[in-house]
């Protein structure tokens, strides 16, 4: 049985967090000085650890077990948000290490545990980049075209950072499963009081741009009702959201109207444009189809009720689901040492995503406190990050154990 | 009988338009070398029409008719709203001009009609500078600070203007009344096909924010019942404000929310700030007050229900009753001439505004073809511009023989 180091796990995660430590989070973002720093300093303990360590030109680390033709694959990525939390990717990182590291002191596994750390899952220049080139989705031209918000250009960042080893890839022969695992970045384990949480699928998810057109007039001299006002068609647009998607979905759906503007924007002009943004996530794509079409048939009745209203539908994510089988290794793991679990959907995308597409995947999620992430006040209780990773090591050992 | 030359006002009108003129419209910024030229082209013509004429510091040009001691006066203000339309205050000054000329030609008046052309109505630099200096509430402080968007001065526009003439002020005795006349801004006038609206009363305003609390999540990991969206509940308000308004104010009630925004703005972050801004007008303080009151109690619901919404009044200027001895004097008019008429609200804000604070002062509106104002589109047939010239004549010649 892989037993883990509690301790050595909690130190080597505050060790990690102190490159780029921004008052209690961690600011680390993609191919940044620190990130490079980070990510030789976990490829230094790959290296202790006994693995075969190596960082390729996006700065992926991965440290293969040595000896072996058939490994399970763990990890996640150690950049972050600007001004984000210390767990986040980090998190999934040193459990890989951990169990990896407590595989090798233990010895007695039938195949490896190879550990990985990916590059700007984040999307600093191009998200999920690591486990994108893993599996061979990454072209030339994507690379050329990657660029950060300010402009700068990630071939740059890649030749500033001087990384030139050979892109890492995947290889099915050897990478029986990839396993990660990741802070909730919500309060539902808070909530049930669950130590984990197993994913089945990671939403896809839906964006549109909604527009009203109207026409400008003096909102002090045009009457109520001569006006074209492009907001109050679209405000009814936004509570058919809010009363209507709780029937349209089920309890894992998810949506939001994040962005809202009205043109001109002066308190005295009629408003002659308005918009807003909205995003959907569910694991199954009949649910997402279902809403897509209520959102249509909501703009058409506002439309004949006199309403200049139209969408573009600007994102279309597709859901991945996991693995059934390593969703039951989980719990079987979970159950063997005794912690609640439950069931979960992962609203956000993370680098399983594409994994999923080459080898079985799985995921696990431990409680945020608070449900807060991508801030520095992400945080999750000690005991709770113990426990996290005593399930992905026992799940590793069950896989393991099975071929 | 003041008898208007048809031809000169429109030739004049159209002249005035070349100084700033922008395709269809006109760009005459107050102190603006183009609004000074303009301003001096007024005084020469109010020379020739045999008036005494002045400008003084603010620019206001002042033609009084000589070897009287009683006067109507007769103006509007020259300057534009950047890229605004020809007529706006223009037809107002011309119409002036024109009747002062008249009335001059004319020789038989008991006593003159005063030409006046005000300053910075559009506030550039200072809302109605020229009428407020004239009733003398223009001080020292209030000019020392005025300053347009870009920073720059009043005082430095002033003196870069090579302005020096003492500030003409309002002689109560002598001017027994103050007509303006001015372009609808709105589509009612087209609609009812009348000639002229008579004004009753300039509307006074209310602004309210309106802000809403709430917490930012991310939007594909916490479930809609545990989020606090700040946006929901504004957007209940803003269809409170659509639905209710109708049946708490009257048909001359004006209302528009022109603003909205949710903050940080991200499509996947539940907004944890939503704003917006409403203003209402009316000619009435007591509809005003009862809407604000409406207003206040639907927040207090809204916050009832969960919701986290202030509100805060940003603006609040009291409605100006016009004269109606003059108002009647005006439809008397336009029944002597036979046009067509109706009583109106302006719910744009004038230099009537201050004049009636000193004075019995009165306006008349003339179409505007599709409701455009403050734009290039900006017209009137010169069929109604010529109307309203003769209604403003006749008045004018009614209330002078009655002194």
């Amino acid at each position: 049985m892989i037993e883990i180091k509690p301790d050595r796990l909690l130190s080597d995660l505050r060790a990690l967090a102190k490159f780029g430590q921004y008052k209690t989070g961690v600011d680390r973002i993609a191919f940044s000085a620190l990130d490079i720093e980070a990510r030789k300093w976990i490829a230094q303990r790959y290296k202790e650890a006994g693995l075969d360590t190596s960082m390729d030109r996006y700065g992926t680390v991965y440290g293969a077990a040595p000896g072996v033709s058939k490994a399970v694959l763990i990890g996640s990525h150690s950049d972050t948000v600007p001004r984000g939390g210390w767990l986040d990717g980090a998190l999934g990182v040193i459990y890989g290490l951990e169990v990896a590291r407590a595989a090798q002191e233990q010895g007695d596994l039938p195949i490896g545990i190879d550990a990985i750390n990916f590059q700007d899952e984040e999307g600093t220049y191009l998200p999920c980049l690591g486990s994108r080139a893993m599996i061979g989705t990454i072209d030339d031209a994507a690379l050329a075209a990657a660029k950060a918000t300010d402009g700068s250009k990630l071939i740059d960042a890649i030749a500033g950072a001087g990384l030139t080893g050979e892109p890492r890839r995947l290889d099915p022969a050897r990478h029986i499963a990839f396993l990660e695992s990741h802070i909730e970045q919500g309060p539902r384990l808070e909530h049930s009081g669950n130590k984990v949480a197993i994913i089945t699928s990671i939403a896809g998810i839906r964006r549109m741009q909604v527009l009203s057109e109207g026409r400008a007039d003096h909102a002090g001299t045009t009457p109520v009702d001569m006006r074209s006002d492009a907001l109050t068609p679209l405000l009814r647009f936004g509570l058919f959201v809010a009363d209507r998607f709780p029937a349209l979905g089920n309890t894992e759906t998810m949506w939001n109207i994040g962005r809202i503007e009205a043109t001109p924007g002066a308190a005295n002009v009629v408003p002659s444009g308005a918009r807003l943004t909205l995003e959907f996530r569910d694991s199954d794509d009949a649910v997402l189809d279902r809403i897509e079409a209520a959102v249509i048939d909501a703009i058409a009745a506002l439309n004949k009720a006199g309403a200049h209203i139209t969408s573009e539908l600007t994102a279309k994510i597709s859901p991945t689901p996991m693995d059934n089988g390593i969703a039951d290794t989980f719990e079987q793991a979970a159950r063997a040492v005794g912690y609640g679990y439950e069931r979960m959907v992962s609203g956000a995308g993370h680098d399983a995503m594409f994994l999923a597409r080459k080898i079985p995947t799985g995921m696990i999620f431990v409680p945020s406190i608070g449900g807060r992430s991508h801030d520095i006040a992400e945080n999750t209780k000690d005991e709770d990050i113990v426990a996290g990773c005593v399930v992905m090591a026992r799940a590793a050992d069950i896989l393991a154990r099975k071929v």
